[in-house]
């Protein structure tokens, strides 16, 4: 096949690595820590993982590799919305497990972790790894969001790493998969199946780094790509000088993805919902800076701007955490039956009324009716 | 102000010229050839434009500029949409008019052609211009859409530029703006007022090239930056191997950018409005064609796919043509009124059911009801 000059260029490109990987796989040994513990709910997941709960920590330094020699097949899956890293985390895998030993194996299941379960699988060589090297995409094996959660599919599980003999599986992906990951490791640890489970984290949020990783694949690509976006619609805002723009970025449960946008690109507006939080702000005080800011602008003759809002700010504003649990409480059990049988919309709106304490209707009655109506159909 | 490597970088590159201009402004002379005419409508344009329609075409070449010197003093606006190149155009006129001379003046005029009605200006320098360089937007001077067509507004121009000493006002833009700089450059040669009117094209389709420019500013962006979004989908695509991804690209009257994107991205599926209007397509043909790829694909298992779907395609299917110049008649004059009057969608229906050929009727009923509502919204 021709290749581009950019591919050949990307091909040949080789990633940095964490300084303690640096040194190759020869000079890295094991250093155990104290015991880990989780950060709430401590009885409660020691109940739910008596075989991996309280494990030392481990982390890897540079140093003589002590570890047994013995010929490891391990099985990798990527999971969730594809993220550009994901086929380097496969390449440093395959690479990591032939320098040791030649007679290594990584295997890919295709299709996220339902390729365990269907035994859908491809086996890693040179020319293999070599096409995906630095590319973005999770097409080398394809990505999927099926759950491993069942007794039954971890059976299945069992018997295909039985049957490939695999030492080890490794999940990429998000907070979904690493759960799946973590109850996988209890079920093989609890059965002296002999088989380690190893979740590679990927996040669009930025809340998952160390010392030696300055950022999780995922939110380094979706800052980056969001903010050479944001930056064309400044110039566009700054040229046509008549537009506001507002900008949804992801984050759901974390602003990270806002804020990383808002220090790259210096938006005139960045909503974040960690200050949301911590100053208990109203939904009309958030609607008040905003629009205080636009006429600050104005004022100044300057009737344009660019506005950065996180997908998941409402959540973060206490009163309307409040409203939500009273609408749930409103539409408990039966009650769900009764208001979808009121002839409209007013008489929706009234029942609302009167089920609402008068706190939280007041937030209801700020928003829009077609945002009014969106919390009701769900 | 401290610049970033990139910026620094972007600020250095020197844009490839067109053969013409390699030589410098002194090197550059006139080759006058056989007069114009208009591609269509000969007599109708020509008495529009008396003093300026068949002027001779005027190329330039290598050659001893023999132009009698005389100080220029030159406006510039920026028109309609922003595009990257733009920048580049006011970088070229300013450094071409002071290396003829350096007592040559180019004022930007500012915020589009109301600019050139306020007198709102700003005189260039090497700083001011140097900033600007390679970097995309129309920030420079701001942009805007005002129509210049009014004998009122013509006048005001003609007095700004008598002010200034205007010897020639140049419009960057689109087919508008472009439109504008003919009737202006009518007025200015009917009135003698000694002022040049050039317009410099800009466009998002890619149908404005000749043998020293490649692509017009406006397509070339945008086909690259469609085309690296497409190409993201792909590998998306690819990944989740599940979704089909529809990729509606501008182009209203032209199919260029869609074509452009498919030669770079290589998509499943591609329309182009030109072949639809040659093979004078169906609605239904079309419909028919792209779902026959998807089964195609799927009996290949594989569920997913990517398609680029001009904007503007449904206005080169013939029958599409015909209907709407049966809704049009349908609704001209009082009988919007009494459409409008009928008490329900129903109602409506017969009314277009009754008012129809067969024909366009059938066109008409293959349509989701949306799409029927929305064509006698307007």
């Amino acid at each position: 096949m021709n290749i581009s000059p950019l591919q050949k260029a990307r091909y040949e490109y080789s990633p940095k690595l964490p300084g303690m990987l640096r040194n190759g796989i020869s000079d890295i040994c094991v250093k155990v820590g104290d015991a880990t513990t989780s950060v709430a709910d401590q009885d409660k997941i020691k109940a739910l993982f008596p075989n991996t709960y309280g494990k030392e920590e481990i982390t890897f330094q540079k140093g003589s590799n002590t570890s047994a020699a013995k010929k490891q097949v391990v099985g990798v899956i990527l999971s969730g919305g594809q993220a550009p890293g994901g086929h380097n985390v496969i390449c440093g895998l395959y690479d990591a497990l032939k320098a040791t030993d030649k007679s290594n194996v990584l295997l890919g299941f295709k299709g996220g972790p339902s390729g365990l379960i269907d035994d859908d699988f491809v086996e890693f060589d040179d020319a293999f790894i070599d096409a995906y090297r630095n590319t973005g995409g999770f097409d080398i094996i394809g990505s999927g969001r099926t759950k491993l959660e069942t007794e039954e599919q971890f059976k299945v599980v069992t018997e295909v790493a039985k049957k490939h003999g695999l030492t080890a599986i490794v999940i990429i992906g998000g907070d979904d998969s690493n759960t799946n990951a973590a109850v996988l490791a209890e079920y093989m640890a609890a059965n002296n199946t002999g088989v380690q489970v190893i979740g590679c984290p990927k996040t669009i949020d930025g809340d998952l780094k160390n010392e030696d990783i300055e950022a999780s694949f995922g939110f380094d690509t979706a800052t980056k790509t969001y903010s050479e976006v944001i930056g064309n619609i400044e110039r566009d805002a700054n040229s046509a000088k008549k537009y506001w723009h507002f900008v949804k970025v992801m984050g759901r449960s974390a602003s990270h993805v806002a804020l990383e946008c808002a220090l790259e690109t210096q938006p005139n507006i960045c909503l974040i919902g960690e200050e949301v939080k911590a100053k208990k702000m109203s939904l009309s005080q958030i609607a008040d800076q905003v629009a205080d800011s636009v006429a600050k602008r104005a004022a100044n003759g300057d009737n344009f701007g660019v506005a950065i809002i996180p997908e998941g700010i409402v959540e973060f504003v206490p009163e309307f955490s409040v409203l939500i649990a009273e609408i749930n409480e409103l539409l408990a059990g039966k009650k769900t039956e009764e208001f979808n049988a009121l002839p409209n919309w007013d008489a929706k709106y009234n029942f609302i009324k009167a089920g609402l304490t008068a706190e939280s209707f007041a937030v209801f009655d700020i928003l829009p009716t077609l945002i009014q109506q969106q919390l009701f159909l769900e």
